[in-house]
């Protein structure tokens, strides 16, 4: 049985954090699915028809990497894709606390989930797409956070 | 002087974690008011007159327990309903933080009200009322995370 | 059924901290029993014989404050004392992810028995026994953090 | 060169935690700017215009605080005010891990801007601006978080 | 090329929070090799022969893990074992920042190796050896904590 | 007057993580004096006549920097320095609760003495002395982090 991960988020943008996170746990699996939740509740700042393509060519070289967009609760998708396993990065104990009670709840909602977590090299664990977004706003530069030009 | 304690949240749901409180506080207290704080400013996911009766249900066999609402300062409340204490349950150390500037804030509000606290039990530690609104709008099963049908 | 809580620890020696969280927590208790640990594995800096005077000298004007000396498990020494609860501070993070385990390990040896916390008054935090013992040892000042002459 | 240091927030409302930082920095620097962030997205409890005064009327005996406004990035307004430094406090291990990413952020827009931190006095660390609002919009008395009166 | 991952620590005891994790990543892996590492520093209370065939014992039906002992530093004998992978339980947040710093270590002294985390199954996660060994010591009942018997 | 600050420490060793702080401080003192606390009860891994070369060694270019050794307490030896800071680096939140508590218990011993704080670098956060010394023990390469040879 192929071993399958979903690597899931809102990615609004898509970090160099989550690359470290996707390319270090290729060895672990078969494919990885970076599985973007479109939330319709929130208001994107970065499209998803402008992300999807970003992603993508992070990956052009790497062929157990697939970019899919979904609804609804991630445990589901999880299952209707055929992945055992989610892999989730953790930055600091504010990450660690809020991923112990997802990790638990998406195990409540299909008991053969499993979320592996790796811990982000440490000279990006500061990054996230909401620091990016307040920089980007007031035009700073985010280019040393983003594996692709936008 | 009887010994009365209130409990109060927005308990939007009130889920498994809060009755652990609530039924491990009992043996402390002659009474334990569960306080639903109704705040204007936030919009409800369960309207109130639907959560108060269900978490009535809950303790139809215990005598010591009231369910109530109330608007403004929680340590005003608590002043005016005779409670010398609060009671609060941890799950965990971001809870610990925020917990610990807001004991400290009903006490400088009300010097004579202390705030209790229990060790939320480890199997329900993971349950928050954000979570159970979350699964609950993308039709996920919730019902392992409630003392009650919805 | 009379509340009795007992408050263990080392107490080597026995801090203004301490002594916050026993006099806040005499109004939920009939009886609070300040319970010294005797563990002979560990040299104490100051003698139990030295320290069981100094703590009683606190509490003498309190009638329902005993101190006790106990060796072993302090889930049995509060069955044999006929204590269904257990209070302890929290000053900090460090003493939450702590506090949580013995809670735990307590309820595993004894079911029946629940730990009660408080938040150790702020300006009251940052003390502890081995800060005290290293002031101590360099003939510092630590008057400040003694309910009691030494 | 002068030693400037600017102190950023947005300051709604200054708080007795802010100034118990600025006092205890300004032996360390020639000046020190507390720079309000005028963030347009978010809609103000207290009016800058407001604030700005209350401000200035805390510090009408120190010559070497500045209150000045500003809009965009804290790196790029320290660079303009010639400032090196940025001075925060670090009430928990929730400030700390959100400052920590931060400062890491603004060394990334400008290599030179050295963030240096100070311990918030613990009887004042539970205070914050989001805690003085809710207090407020109750009609509770937050005099006791301010240092001027409102 | 076989995904093998080492298990390392002390194990004095093996507890059902460490069977918890080999367990839970077994699907991950071809091989995971429970290493005992033998501190010559430090006085085991369980000895090294003692505890080996009670891990053993708990694996008997497992034909991809084998339980193995050694000297020195983990990255190293993962190196000699093949074993590209580390894998390692969190708990809570104390855990997480010592994991955090020796995971990196271990990436430091060998780049190839990656430390994967799982987080201990919630009501297993306040068992640690230390606990048992103090519970030990004072003749309390330990069995509930391991997945063998003494 | 001028601003001189200890960087107080046992520094068994001083690593790049220490050297990191000492360096960016430079530019808020007049002086900074690496202080090495000579604690007879400790056994040290690395003498201190070993160290102080080492230490000095690196900041034989940098002319505001001196490197002393002292017994007993900190809050005294900076009093005796004419020193009115402290420095001191802060790697994560076990690190945070820990100089919470310290730098309360230096303002006690002496009101004027102000902790100010830094954080570690993050690709050298991870650092301790205790690593060092336990990858030393087992002749792994520490070179990458200690900013002089052994």
């Amino acid at each position: 049985m192929s071993k399958i991960a979903i690597f899931p988020g809102s990615f609004d943008p898509f970090t160099k954090g989550h690359e470290d996170i996707v390319r270090r746990s290729l060895p672990l699996f078969d494919k990885v699915i970076i599985a973007i939740g479109n939330n319709a509740q929130k208001n994107r700042y970065f499209e998803i028809d402008y992300i999807i393509p970003k992603i993508e060519s992070c990956f052009e070289k790497t062929d157990n990497v697939e970019v899919k967009v979904f609804k609804g609760l991630t445990a589901e998708f999880a299952k209707e894709s055929g992945a055992q396993f989610l892999i989730r990065g953790l930055r600091n104990t504010t990450d660690f606390e809020y991923e112990n009670s997802i990790s638990q709840a998406n195990k409540y909602l299909w008991k053969d989930l499993e979320t592996v977590f790796m811990i982000t090299s440490p000279h990006l664990a500061y990054i996230s797409s909401s620091l990016i977004r307040d920089i980007h706003k007031y035009d700073g530069d985010v280019s040393g956070f983003l594996p692709y030009k936008i």
